[in-house]
Formats: C-alpha cells, sequence, structure tokens
C-alpha cells in the first residue's frame, strides 16, 4: 500500500485558509451592511461549550501547523493565542499561510515513519502517517468547518463554492 | 511528488462513518433523557437556507461512496433519499460503510490519472487524484462536520474523542 505524499497536502491546507480568509471577508461585509462591529462575530458559538469562532480559527491554525510540522520533525513557530481583533486573527491566518508555503518536499523525508507524540497522551505517540491521516487531517477540517458553520449560522452567505475553493479542471 | 494511495483513505472514510453513528447513539439517548422524539432531529438546522439533518447525512454518506466510485471508475448504487425515520438514515450509513468495505486496492489501479466528470460543470471534470483531494475529502468532511454541529448545536454532549475515533498508537 503506498503511502500518501504528505508534502503534497501542504498546499491544500494552505488553500484551505485562504478560502477561510475570503469567508471573513464576507462576514466583515455582513457586519458592515447590518451595521454591527465585525468583533462580535467573533465570540459567536454553536453551544456554550464549545469554542467560539475566535478559538476555532485559532485552532484551525495551529492544526495546520502542527500537522506539517509534527510529521516533519520540526519545531514549529510558537502562537501565545493573543488575537483580540479582527486584524490580529486575519494575521494569523497569513502568518500560518506563509509558514506552510516555507515547506519543501525534502522536509517530509522519512515523515512517514517518523513516530509523533501525542501531548494530550503522555507517553503515546503515533507513526506521521497515521497521526497525519487519522487525527491532524480530520482535526483540521473539524476546527475549518466549525468556523464555517458558526459564520453560517450568524447569516454570513457562505454556500458550497466558497468551501471548496478552485482546482485544477480538464475538458471533457 | 508521490500520489497518495486512494485506496487507503478509504477505511478512513469508512471509520468517520461509523464514528457517526455513535453521535447518532448519542443524539437518542439525549432525545430518551429529554424526551422527545429523535426524529425531530433530523429536521434541525444551523441556517434556513442549509440542509437539515437528515439531509446532511444524507450527502455525507454520498461523498464517501463518490468519492471511492467515482475515483475506481465505478458505477456506486444508487440511494434516492427517500429516508425519513432514525432507523432508515441509520440503515443508509450502513449500507455506505458495507460499500466502502468492498472495494480492494486492485479497484484504484490507474485511479490518480482517471478523468471524473464533475456533474455540476457539465463538460469538465478533473483527474482522479484531484477531484479526490480536492473536492471529494474535502466535501465529505463537510457535510460529516455539520453533521456533528447541527448534533452538538442541539445538545448533544459530543467532543473531539467522539468525533476523531481510534487510531494505532505506538509506546514512546
Amino acid at each position: 500500500m503506498r503511502a500518501m505524499s504528505m508534502y503534497a497536502s501542504v498546499p491544500h491546507l494552505s488553500k484551505m485558509l485562504r478560502n477561510l480568509k475570503e469567508w471573513m471577508s464576507d462576514g466583515a461585509e455582513l457586519a458592515k451592511t447590518k451595521d454591527f462591529e465585525p468583533a462580535v462575530l467573533l465570540s459567536a458559538r454553536l453551544a456554550p461549550d464549545q469554542y467560539p469562532l475566535l478559538r476555532q480559527i485559532q485552532a484551525v491554525c495551529d492544526a495546520a501547523k502542527f500537522a506539517a510540522a509534527r510529521v516533519a520533525g520540526k519545531t514549529p513557530p510558537v502562537h501565545e493565542d493573543t488575537e483580540q481583533t479582527w486584524e490580529q486573527i486575519i494575521a494569523r491566518i497569513d502568518g500560518v499561510v506563509q509558514y506552510l508555503d516555507s515547506f519543501t518536499e525534502a522536509d517530509f523525508e522519512g515523515a512517514e515513519e517518523r513516530v509523533v507524540p501525542l501531548p494530550f497522551l503522555p507517553g503515546k505517540g503515533a507513526k506521521g502517517l497515521v497521526y497525519f491521516n487519522e487525527m491532524a487531517i480530520p482535526n483540521f477540517y473539524f476546527h475549518l468547518n466549525m468556523t464555517y458553520a458558526i459564520l453560517r449560522h450568524n447569516g454570513v452567505a457562505l454556500g458550497k463554492v466558497a468551501y471548496i475553493g478552485g482546482f485544477e479542471l480538464v475538458d471533457l
């Protein structure tokens, strides 16, 4: 069974984060139209015991950063989760996109078998490929989609095209 | 750049659908505790112009089915979206899990380059690997997470462990 190239997935994470930035623009647009501060959206949640939008975006940024860094055996930049404003959270996304774009294929040499420690399970880890496919990627999509869901629930007019973004087409 | 083995992802889709079945059990449990019909949850939505839970589950089932079938060049079983009851939608999930489990590695021979027609873009298609990674998998995670979000928004006590499920650990 051939393993996926984890490196090949990194530009995809980057693309989905750039899509997310577009959703945020649509959120800011709605705020303008309805005359409220966009930062109000940052405290919106789907359930009282679930992260609000701001924390979901911090989490999707971290999920992307850790997905790439941990399997590549790199130490990612630290983010202290101190963002409070709309501009600060957008800058956080930009920073992670830039970080993802710094990876090269050589960084993923041996990544499939590299054991990644799991901070939430002391003494345990998972092989790179298992960590990436079974934990990091589903976790990335989780916070990405919760971000989408909170914006959508609050009236931002998002649809599948905004979620999927562009990809390479061929004529039939 | 090595391409991922799409076949290797099929058991993962299957696992995530089995996780979803657990969330549904938790939903049924909440309904029992709070004394309402579980089917009430099937009409819940996050936004008036977004699919309700029932349609989200039909969509995640289709996303999984089409992800595997289209890149493998197979014609998947037709589902008419006639489910109305809790039991019927659970049976739909079971059917798709069973269908996914019927794929073999040989089914994905040449799948990376196989052109998959895009029904929503007449005359256009995408190469198998592009379709799978950029369209089918993000779309699967979309409806999976909207399902999760609707249940969570309606008070079902789900968390990250229920979402991620189990994966192979190693001792450090």
